[in-house]
């Protein structure tokens, strides 16, 4: 079978499963998250064993040690798969909600009540946990999903995927809830996009280049976000202890994830004080600053930006600052050169904190907190699929909720339109 | 100039002014739309004569007696399109509004607030009301606006919009809020679909062929429908005096629009009587009814229904009839041929009535009401730029909020991650 019928066949029986799961009651769902978390810990030695063929494969390829790291699966990646599942199940079902109920003048009763979307493809590089964590949130919020990892990782996925697809069919779920594209061709891709009559979301998880390349040849509504070039904005009048441990935090406590800091801006007024007793806990974090003029005559030690260096994604113990004349001058920097990711300011101003918030264009706008708090779990969504910095449908992170839409119910007793 | 410089300035003109008027008070917005309001109807002979050009060129090109009229406009249409603004203006202004509030166990308040989408564009056939109306809506909340009319409506769109633009100086908003393609190549489509780092949305307006295009030829989100292919069913045991005013009512109210009734499902129970009641009232409305072989045989007038006729959407005095065995038919029969626009069941049992609701995948489903309530106003949204078949950011009538999304507001103390 070509890889083209292959794709359209998984995708017809995603649509066809997709019915069936939006049916189910959370009870039943909640089951197959079990039983799916069951196989896993039983089947531990089945997977490693997996793993290993795609292991052994890229080392024999010469593939980056860091690549490695994240295509291996142990015995804590299974058990923390296993709880994330379980921890899905307790998560409240969004499904079958109802909001904005009112009765018309008429007498109609008007309400939204909470849906699936249908099929969601996920398409991911080569961390294979990402499998299990992306079928557990769609399979919660009553969609199937049809999975496309790193070719790197097929074994890998493979097992995952056919142990869930078991453990599917223990709970009465029909298997093609959850498929994986089992090809390594990357042609898969484009087919898997050209779907559109048949799947109705695309979330990419990867590197820049991946999420372009399926956000540029996609024909299905694609939530992504290319890159995080954070902000923290340290205003005039600022607790500057506080502003030191909110910047140390943004960028060191994790440098290589999206809502790390990657601009640190800074007001004139403070900067003669702040930047040489942040410096101090930077460089001994091993933190290469990268200033502009004004950073660089306060600190010696600092290397000169270039203007690539604004809009630069470091994602590592690199940092770009810029003192800037006032507030005003903070927020044309992040307009100018930010992401629309997250951002955050230090002040004790009341006036300035509230029109930051309002003003600043970001999918989390932040005062006096870490930018690594934009994440699912620490906003309180329960779950995190990825995070949307473009507007339509989700801006920001994204929990069961955005894994669904709303359709209008209206109850009448034979109302017509005058 | 060419015309892809024109669009491009056009849509930077558009971004930068969206960041304007994404800051304004609801006062000021307001203030802008009774501006607009006042000057359409003191120009009312202005609009009018720039109006006539483009009467006098469709007549020269002998286009339809229907597309006629729809370029038409006269006093009426001056005073609804002004009358249709002052009532925007009364309307909740979405933007800033805080909903999800919470307050985390280390203390940061998280809450999302309601922000204007950015720069949406409008694609829109003949009918010149559709630029103030779309304009004002876009305007309300918080957006900048391109819109793209009919070539056959250029004079008069030209004419709305200018003085669109007076009105926003006077109210202190920059001109570019509300912008209009001045050329009538078609390309012009081509190369806005092209601005997606530029333009957020896209919402097309008019008949299925332009809305395909728009659909298959943009780098940008777009909200649409197809189609509305609606269907009531008519359940075993319902009330048939009620079924025989809500399908009459569904058809016949106004039969050219998208959520007027196309296909009729009857209980295989309830058609020996329903059928000839109904029929009766069809008749003398001029409804020309294409049945299944069983209506056919019950009903002697009938036309036999070719397999092209369920998927139909007439926009016409003409209804598609089927008897199905049972409730479930009814649904696969939906499934089927629908277009997720807008289905009602009529019925007296409860049962039933809760699993179509839960079960049917339409934008708006309806118990024991007419399809004709698929409207913003009538649901109660006060307004309504479209109606969404797609499930992504908007599913059925889009108002004022779904031209708006939310991003994620976090005040804290200081809190980092641990």
């Amino acid at each position: 079978m070509s890889i083209e019928s292959t794709i359209v066949q998984m995708a017809e029986a995603a649509r066809a499963s997709s019915f069936e799961i939006a049916k189910l009651s959370s009870a039943k769902k909640n089951q197959a998250l079990y039983n799916i978390a069951e196989i896993l810990d039983k089947e531990a030695s089945f997977i490693k064993n997996e793993n290993n063929k795609d292991l052994i494969l890229a080392k024999e390829k010469n593939l980056p040690g860091a690549m490695i790291d994240r295509l291996t699966i142990s015995d804590v990646t299974i058990k923390s798969m296993a709880d994330g599942l379980r921890e899905v199940a307790s998560l409240e079902d969004p499904v079958g909600a109802i909001r904005g109920k009112k009765i018309r003048p008429n007498g109609l009763e008007v309400s939204r009540m909470r849906i699936p979307l249908g099929v969601i493809g996920i398409i991911y590089e080569s961390r294979p946990n990402v499998t299990v964590d992306a079928a557990g949130l769609c399979l919660k919020a009553g969609n199937a999903v049809v999975l496309r990892g790193g070719s790197e990782a097929l074994n890998s996925n493979r097992a995952l995927t056919d142990l869930t697809g078991k453990a599917l069919l223990k709970a009465g779920l029909p298997e093609a809830v959850v498929q994986l594209v089992p090809v390594r061709e990357r042609a898969a891709i484009n087919i898997l996009l050209n779907q559109h009559e048949l799947i109705d979301l695309i979330i990419p998880r990867g590197g820049e280049g991946l999420i372009r390349f399926v956000a540029q040849n996609s024909k299905i509504p694609v939530l992504k976000h290319y890159k995080g070039v954070c902000h923290v904005y340290v205003d005039e009048g600022a607790d500057l202890e506080t502003a030191k441990n909110i910047c140390f935090n943004s960028k060191v406590q994790r440098p290589g994830v999206c809502n790390a800091m990657e601009t640190m801006l800074v007001h004139k007024s403070v900067a003669k004080e702040f930047l040489p007793a942040v410096e101090k806990l930077f460089s001994d974090a091993g933190v290469e600053i990268r200033g502009c003029g004004e950073t660089c005559r306060i600190l010696a030690n600092a290397k000169k930006a270039q203007e690539e260096d604004w809009p630069a994604e470091y994602l590592d113990l690199i940092l770009a600052v810029k003192v800037v004349p006032d507030m005003s001058g903070a927020m044309e920097h992040i307009k100018k050169y930010g992401s629309n990711h997250t951002e955050t300011i230090v002040t004790s101003d009341y006036k300035r904190g509230r029109r930051f918030v309002r003003e600043v264009d970001s999918s989390v706008v932040l005062v006096n907190a870490s930018t690594r708090f934009n994440d699912g779990f620490q906003l309180g969504l329960g779950a995190e699929i990825g995070i949307s910095t473009s507007k339509l449908h989700a801006f920001g992170p994204m929990g069961l909720e955005e894994l669904t839409t709303t359709k209008f119910i209206v109850l009448g007793d034979g109302q017509i339109r005058e």
